[in-house]
């Protein structure tokens, strides 16, 4: 119910995903009942496969994350986690208030066993292909055992979603050399050379796009600005193109002829296929789509909440995670389950 | 000697800023004598302002930065942060090796007093004008202190230099509200709000060009990653146009007709009037040029160093941060000069 274009692109993009993806066994529309039944009338869709779940509340783009939790029982965002939470779902997605559907994920349903601090992750384009990057803002403050977490975590996506067989871990930093960076990324780099994943040293923000890393790690932080500065920087060169295109008739005219490079373009930049955010480590499949996400987008995402599943993305974090910390301190006798 | 042209740049850039600017007294071109002496030897340039100072080595884009200083205690870039340290010139630009600048800026003429730590400080363009961004990677581990310090520093660069009459100051941040960001920047919030600077809070990478605040203030680690994901993404941008641009000869053609937008944007997304870098917070004024610098660029950074010398710059940093510093331990009978 809280996306920017309310429940129509995600009711939309329900009823495509079931035809287009048989491993889905079932989707729940989670929301106002009315709302949701009156938008799937006017859909063909399989109806066995599909069902709504009344919740009367909505969480806005506005509302303060752990309140809207607290005090929004009843929100769709909310109630949507609770069906992971207990059992009734595999995944869950949204493409509604961020911070408020993290929040939920941590509350509800906390993280995977091993794991301190989920990361949220989502594939970039680059230059030649494209890339994971992670923690996008769940974790503010990481220590350099969450970075490696998040290397572990990342090379099991790109490897079951992303279809890459050996995925490159590369840590974001402020130089390519080993001896580059900060407190955190020095410690972490030592850390990820050390554990099972396939670690190609530091990434520095003009190799962004370099195609050197399958997986770009960072703390939430820093993984926030880069994303956010990327996109900030991409819309104002798109903004200042079309100023000047349109400045006078001859470049207008030039710029209707070659039409198709930009909308070409546009697509390269933004594509739809991996449309959302994965808050990897959270106990259960969680999904973040865009706010502004397309019914295509959002079609896409829920293609990749059934891969998660099906792959078992959890389950191998798990094991990957235990495999990892293990090595780190082969002295213990055994992964402490507490006593 | 140590930019990606060579002296050439350098060379054509001082006998031009000579002819541009009055105030400046006298240029000194510190490097291998007979290289710079053939390379003046063709261009027109008033002889009593321009001298060359002999200096032997060279320090490359590869060398490490410490290392580089300690080893080649002749090398231009060595030699030209001398003679400010000497008293023999009031401010030194380079193009060469921006880790090995920094380090000779810091370990031969070392900080204002009252500034722990100084912030390296460059002007981007924004959607409708420009901000200086700072620090961009002197300081990868900053303190809150030091974040408030860059916003003091700041401040008076663009009051000063960039002619803005009540610089906004803003904190970037992973959210425009004041809750939002990590442990570090919630902590600068609070100083910065307490500081004498005109503070208009967090800044978030999507508001980077929105034209919010005129300084944006930051850790040398983020304020790298964001400056060089922007420069990546504008040029990957860049790339990926010209390729759609030329895949078909409709498109070509259209392109042709519109060249001048293309030059324009180029222009827009990459101006020289600012060519360069400011070590905020040295005790002498450290310009870095680009490496790949033009004679106009560093022309303009030799504008800049004239004007942060006139402008006095330095003076009032060091009078705002006693001031600064006063105002938050205002117990202390006075900011300590040691014992």
């Amino acid at each position: 119910m809280g996306g920017d274009h309310g429940p129509q692109p995600v009711v939309e993009a329900a009823a495509a995903a079931l035809a287009l993806y048989p491993q889905i066994e079932h989707i729940f529309l989670v929301g106002i009942e009315k709302e949701l039944s009156a938008k799937l009338a006017a859909l063909p869709h399989d109806r066995s496969r599909l069902s709504t779940v009344h919740a009367s509340e909505v969480v806005t783009m506005e509302d303060k994350a752990v309140e809207a939790i607290r005090r929004k029982r009843d929100s769709s965002l909310s109630r949507a986690v609770d069906m992971v939470r207990d059992g009734e779902a595999d995944a869950v997605l949204s493409p509604g208030n961020t911070g408020a559907f993290m929040a939920a994920a941590l509350i509800k349903l906390r993280t995977l066993p091993g794991v301190d601090r989920p990361g949220l992750a989502t594939v970039m384009p680059s230059r030649h292909g494209k890339f994971l990057i992670l923690d996008l803002g769940a974790n503010a403050d990481a220590r350099p055992r969450h970075l490696c977490d998040y290397g572990v975590m990342g090379e099991i996506y790109a490897r079951q979603i992303l279809g890459v067989p050996n995925p490159r871990i590369g840590l974001f930093s402020i130089g390519t050399e080993e001896m580059k960076g900060n407190e955190l990324t020095l410690e972490a780099h030592k850390l990820l050379k050390d554990s099972p994943v396939n670690f190609v040293g530091n990434i520095e923000g003009h190799d962004l796009f370099a195609d050197k890393a399958d997986v770009i790690v960072a703390d939430g932080f820093t993984g926030n600005a880069v994303l956010k500065s990327c996109e900030a920087t991409s819309h104002l060169v798109h903004d200042w193109m079309k100023e000047e295109l349109s400045r006078n008739p001859l470049r207008k005219f030039g710029a209707w002829l070659a039409t198709g490079a930009f909308r070409d373009l546009k697509k390269k930049a933004n594509p739809d296929e991996y449309g959302g955010a994965i808050l990897l480590g959270a106990n259960g499949i969680c999904i973040k789509a865009h706010g502004k996400a397309s019914a295509n987008a959002i079609c896409s995402a829920l293609r990749i909440a059934a891969d998660a599943i099906t792959r078992q993305v959890n389950t191998l974090i798990i094991e990957e995670i235990r495999l990892t910390h293990e090595k780190e301190h082969p002295a213990q006798p055994a992964p402490a389950t507490s006593a």
